[in-house]
């Protein structure tokens, strides 16, 4: 185990500690918006209000849960610095998050990590290290990284307080849009639906909260219902964001809160991405198409309800798009 | 000329017409959001609010104009029908318009238009007539279709109902986030700078309004440049809303109270369409991306200052960012 007690907070996170990590990180996030389009409704068979954490700093939800960590550091951490291992968006906000606070931030990335990625991370002040891209490596190279410089941990979501900070995108929707007969949102490591569960069952009696996650990494679902954590084993979905296994903290709360997750196979998560595209006019990564994806295919029974969805982020290549384009219309 | 004389307003639109277009037609649109992106304004040079009309229905401002222009027909006209030629957004948009008031509408459209933009059009309840890809056979085939049938023609830019219509998402952008020290929009046929003009000019005495086109387009500028419209001669530009030349009611306003026009090349245009993309996380077209090109390419000397930009559309081709997808993770 790896993470510091420090940033350890008692098992049983309510609403308060989310509404806390709001009042705490309001002054540096953006209150994204809450959109409708009826063309989605159509397709999703239901009444979706869509949190756009795409439009978040950073372009991902990832920056409320780094962000509430980092702030509650003590003085001797903070000055030690903070660390963590992400080839994607936890590490870019974690980056972001110690910049503000003036925090040494380093991000353990695979070498195989784009390099795109390594230069958007770097580019925030963090310094980055290379590693083997394996769980061994990674987690050999963040120890080895904490024993000669002291840093404190901040785990992409097997912390309270990332989890705390997570649930403030959902506590957020419902302020701007609620109440609901669900909210859904995409299921990786699980800190993001932990933390909207937490937020939800903690506003509402009746509202249900649902996992979404692609059927090539299917490990949310089966760990609820053999009620243990089961390994996602280097899955091949498009959607990057969700191919971790959960943790410990999450599974927790999920395995209490949580009312089901449904699953999208890769065909229908790049038909979801599509349509969010096409009709709704914003960029969403692959991870924020599961949900969609599920309420479109059936799997989560919904119709004719008002669902809440939580967009996770706007990471996208757009290489393909724009090489065409310069194809076509440069000479 | 074909534009039926209960169509048009006396010359000299003012503020008044198109507050007067916004109370009209309020009811029937999204008031759509005014963005700021710190990493665009990096990008411009300038302080940036952008208004993105790629959110309106229809995906494009022109539902705006489109909408006040059906709603002012009389019962004669509006039992009659109309008709307007466009293998774009204003054919799209008047038929959603034409369906909202129970108006029939005929979209004229050459027959090399793409199927998914007739297909658009015809799913809003509107007549498709095909005609031949020149000026003179569309015409033609609007003269044969107002003869035979006694359509109203709502021409996509060269009419003050319109005009005024389009004059409102700058009306609505300097109530949500003015004053700004310049307004800069996109000018293919001038229905938009011209009601932007027009709405500026009327809310403050000191703010700037320009325009922005292709350099491979720039028949707006030469026309502002000799005082007399100069005609756009099939021009290859990837911002395929701004092709057309300038119509003579919006030139009219422009030459009065236009302050300059730039232009962006074809590269420059696309890099703006991929930091737009890229930054802000929205969706657009790339007409719209022709502001932010000449803001960042220095064509206008706006350094520092704040400035409006009015988004006109998001309905570009995702098919190759579709496909690319699709060909990685569909076995």
């Amino acid at each position: 185990m790896l993470s510091a007690a420090t940033t350890d907070l008692p098992l049983g996170l309510t609403l308060d500690d989310v509404r806390a990590a709001a009042d705490r990180i309001a002054l540096h996030i953006h209150r994204t918006p809450a959109m409708t389009s009826r063309s989605l409704d159509e397709y999703c068979g239901c009444e979706v209000v869509l949190k756009c954490e795409n439009l978040q700093r950073v372009g991902a939800f990832k920056f409320r849960g780094a962000l509430n960590a980092a702030a509650q550091l003590t003085a001797a951490e903070r000055a030690a610095g903070i660390v963590t291992h992400s080839s994607g968006n936890h590490g870019q906000a974690l980056a972001a998050a110690g910049r503000l606070f003036g925090v040494p931030v380093c991000v353990v990335m695979p070498e195989t990590a784009p390099a795109v990625k390594r230069d958007a991370t770097a580019a925030q002040g963090a310094r980055i290290v290379g590693c083997a891209p394996t769980i061994a490596a990674r987690e050999a190279t963040v120890a080895r990284e904490i024993a000669s410089h002291g840093y404190t941990l901040i785990h992409p979501y097997d912390n309270w307080r990332v989890i705390a900070g997570q649930g403030t995108a959902a506590l957020e929707l419902w302020e701007q849009a609620g109440p609901f007969d669900a909210v859904v949102t995409p299921v990786g490591g699980g800190g993001l639906l932990a933390g909207t569960a937490i937020a939800i069952k903690g506003l509402s009696a009746t509202c249900r909260v649902f996992g979404a996650e692609p059927a090539m990494a299917d490990d949310a679902r089966r760990s609820l219902e053999s009620g243990e954590i089961q390994p996602s084993l280097d899955p091949k979905t498009i959607a990057d964001g969700l191919r971790s296994s959960l943790g410990e903290r999450p599974f927790s709360v999920i395995r209490r809160l949580v009312d089901g997750i449904a699953t999208a196979t890769e065909a229908e998560i790049i038909d979801a991405l599509r349509r969010v595209l096409e009709r709704v006019k914003i960029v969403i990564e692959p991870s924020s198409a599961v949900a969609p994806a599920v309420l479109a295919n059936g799997g989560l029974d919904l119709r004719g309800r008002r669902v809440g969805v939580i967009l996770s982020g706007g990471n996208i290549d757009l290489g393909p798009l724009i090489e065409s384009l310069e194809a076509r219309w440069l000479h």
